[in-house]
């Protein structure tokens, strides 16, 4: 049995568990405070071309998420999102946890636009009863979206025009932010994207690491005592090193920027696999994660071969699954796709 | 200038007051155990039909919205409510204060349906992912709604028995309840009310009194120490009797029924005022507030001479408004309207 | 049966009530934006000689302490406060709800003093481990404390220069503040607080008001949108016209000072009285809470003749009581305590 | 340089990192429900003789305290802990930030005892006025204490009586679990904490782990729901078998008990070393941790050989430190600490 579960099904990319052993036994201060946090965010300022960037590590995406935007909005305000966005839907609250609603634009294939913020915003300063809502006070976006969709460079920036028109922070969210960056449409770098927002993240987590997202501030705004945000929400690795090590490896010699391409390179390999099995799909992404119908009586014998993510019902008699790539997928497991779908023939089904 | 801002621009009733000045020497203990609250409770649930009912007193319609949710509510979940609803839009954020998000529905006239209800919970159900999201834990509605309109008795028992198959407690703000039972619309009775909820609460400060709502718990249902829940939250009044008092009063002899209906009657007079001038209606309800569309320089004539709510733009040259009647509307408050719409003529722009 | 139980057993000074009636049926926009809100917080500028003072009118007590406090710390700031100050103790955690560490320190009689504050301050900037603790963000004091005791000036002064040392914004509770400042042993005037703190609020509740506290920001640092904060944690009521019309009455002619004033001569015949009965103190304080030792056979007896608070077991056979006098004790009461410690003839037992 | 920083100085294990390696490309499912945590799980259950028990994998200390406490009390309630307790003094506020009051009780070398927590509750339920109060809803401890020491069998029996008397949950933390049971003072095994509380951790991150630590509820008493509660405090990792993985091999082949005991041979000898040197002992702990007292002179010189932790300050011109020894420290360690405090020389000055 092949896995395209998620792209969280293997551990750390092997050269990142030589490095967590070659370094095992020194003594290095805690909390975040070692040679190594230090290294690595030197390495990812050096990355982003932004030499005034403050880069700070957590352990997750909804930890990262929740401190990020508490830390930043105030009291009165709430951060606007994609009602498909990770925060809206799938944190269980972790944001309104922390005393803040999420105020939720329309999508399309998971993004926000401009045009859409601007109204929302304007209506919100036109509402003459605006002391009873919630303010707007930064807004969230991920690169890739949850569709795995990515944004252009025209429609970020025109996106972060209006944020700064408003002087609302834009925070991109980006778990997957390799896969995006490494996509054939994308049309930005890192130091781009560095560039068209006040604050991101660089997920490891989904990109070759054991855990660890890399927060980078741009523009000189991390918020004062910021470690004491994250010590209080229980997000202080006491052995801060084990994500520092992690991400000094990950921007070593481009490895955060191969390891992307290669799932780019395998997920195009298993879009095409699909197509010529005749595999519908509901959505074809340009990143790493490809959503597919299926018929359902098909889906029986499918996953007795591969193992996906049920995403929804598409009706009676289909199903949408996601089928996702990561670093860790190979061309054996591609092998094995093929040979999954010439067995339960699609075409002869659709 | 005559005034149909809101149903709260005048004091008290007068006989709230009389009663408040005549008690005034008394002494009485504080936090709500004076004699007045008790007998205030006791005049409600027979009210109420309801002998076991619970009921508390509180000072305003967002407090309570905040207290009986974040008291009702388990950790993990969060209150379902129409997209419009005043939790969901005009409490500043108070219910995520509280650490629980606002599940909005979609709504139609400031109502939501059974049928939406029982899809939203399946599909949440149906979700592989629920524990990474808010599970629906409670349903709140406002009888009337903010758009004035008013549920059916068939609407609610459809909608409290879906409630009831998935153990979701029926929550029902009634911060202008005595306008929606008044209403020439309404098929139901305060002990229908009741009957059809689990909590809801019944409006003092837009119908009559100075401050005030009292919450009934109709099911036994009270949370354990409701009082600590209160004061945590800075609700808990040290003179309790302000409350109890005017409850009291408001429960003696139906005053509550009788100036409800007095603003029903006021409101079926200005919906007849403003036909006659012509004006279209953005929203005709049942109940006390009215929304209507006016053209701008109409409108720069008309706010010399009434005093009204800025409800929404509607188009480049109108805007709607709303006006509100309340048990402190008066004829002479109607005859003064008739002139104001006399005077700008509506018909001559429209 | 007379009651010495506390200082809100009796409604409101007639004078209030009168004005209430009187205004009634004036048309008046809601949220505290009404004239007799902006007359009152003119009146209160004026009576602090503070012209830049922002003033804003809440509910009770602990709301306003817990909208205060949460509203001016920063989220990595906690409150230091006396360990028996009424945060610490007596609001149900209200404080913590907000997300903030009440900082205890050690008390005498109720107050802190500023060569403590000092230590406290000073020993969390040595600690290496600062960033794991919570920082000292404000202080909140009460005048009077939880024990009647009043502050010198010269130990406010004290206080208040350590704070500014620090950048720690000074917080008075004055909620019987009126009763501190007509204590024959007050050296200060309102416009001593005003000058020698940030923010304070002047009590209404438990000075002769139905409800309400008046908050002023005595150096231009009311929290930018402040109404927000009320609103979204329940404390804004519609009508806000209730406080503003009671402080618009309270600060007329003076009738918060001679109010207080009739309090302060009521509890000096009370402890006249008390010693003259031989009653022995457990605190005699210099306001209008006094606290006594009664022999537990004796306090049978006296409760059916007057009203009192229990504070605390003394010891196996003994208990301390707290009697308070309020605007509302009357001369006759004083003839009523008299007797019924005739009756009662403490000086048998002891 | 040698370091005696903390117990969280190195990386892990090596028989972790290797275990790591061994299963790093093995497929898995995510947030925990892969089989190296059902393993970990089942063989922690075994190791506490509580078949029952339930295991939940959290990522580091201040994390599993805040979110088991959050998860375990009710809205109105409080924990009661150390005045010295870690969530007390260096968690930057986490249990406040979850809307709870930490209730300080008076502690003797980091400890509370049983009479001390019976007479706080009992007080507690005396005061008249105890719903304005936070309730004491669960008892938390340290096992080892912040200072090192530990309950003894016959304290923590008497402890826990109290605990179910009140029906309060007894909460045991333990970041240095088995620094406490290996210590020669001990006389309780795993299976004894697990009867005497209802949960408790044992740590990973300062016992042998990179990160990690195990939560044990003893008696069926797991909140509902749990997963989501970790979600919502930023707590699920993605890759749960990073702390499924190393708790099986902790609990493999005794390998948590066997380096705890090293820790506490190495302690030992570190004892002997600073006695022969002449070094006074502000505290001489049972467990891994070592509080000395060295005059600041020869502290200049002696953090050129070895890295220790300010724990104090003692007086003018001496400073209380922190010693730990941990897993890591080895035979050459203790050399090496001998020759820097040779060097020193101790005796001369003290």
């Amino acid at each position: 049995m092949v896995s395209f579960e998620s792209d969280y099904i293997a551990g750390a990319h092997p050269a990142i568990l030589r490095r967590l052993t070659e370094t095992n036994m020194e003594s290095l201060p805690g909390y975040g405070t070692d040679r190594y946090c230090r290294s690595a965010a030197e390495k990812i300022r050096d990355a982003c071309k932004c030499p005034e960037a403050e880069v700070e590590f957590l352990t997750g995406g909804t930890q990262t998420n929740s401190i990020v935007i508490s830390a930043m909005l105030k009291d009165y305000q709430g951060v606007v999102a994609a009602s498909t966005g990770h925060i809206s839907v799938h944190e269980a609250g972790a944001i309104e946890y922390s005393g803040h609603k999420v105020l939720e634009l329309p999508q399309k294939d998971g993004k926000i636009c401009a045009p859409d913020l601007r109204r929302f915003i304007e209506e919100f300063h036109e509402d003459g009863n605006c002391e009873h809502m919630v303010f707007p006070g930064m807004v969230y976006i991920s690169y890739p979206t949850e569709y795995g969709t990515i944004y252009s460079k025209k429609e970020l920036t025109d996106l972060y025009e209006v944020c700064r028109e408003f002087s609302l922070p834009l925070f991109i969210d980006g778990a997957r932010l390799g896969y995006g960056l490494a996509s054939r449409q994308s049309d930005m770098a890192l130091s781009d994207v560095a560039k068209l927002c006040d604050v991101f993240y660089i997920g490891g987590t989904k990109v070759g690491a054991l855990c660890g997202e890399a927060v980078v501030f741009t523009k000189g705004n991390r918020p004062e005592h910021f470690a004491n945000y994250v010590k209080k929400r229980g997000g202080l690795l006491a052995k801060g090193r084990l994500i520092g090590i992690q991400f000094d490896m990950l921007f070593t010699d481009d490895l955060y920027f191969d390891i992307s391409h290669h799932a780019i390179d395998m997920s195009e390999k298993l879009k095409d696999i699909l197509h010529d099995a005749g595999v519908p799909f509901y959505l074809e992404s340009p990143t790493n994660q490809q959503f597919v119908i299926i018929e359902n009586k098909m889906l029986e014998k499918l996953k007795k071969h591969i193992a996906y993510s049920f995403w929804e019902k598409y009706d009676e008699s289909h199903t949408v699954i996601r089928l996702a790539t990561s670093w860790s997928t190979s061309e054996e497991d591609m092998i094995l796709l093929k040979e999954a779908f010439a067995l339960v023939n699609p075409k002869s089904i659709w």
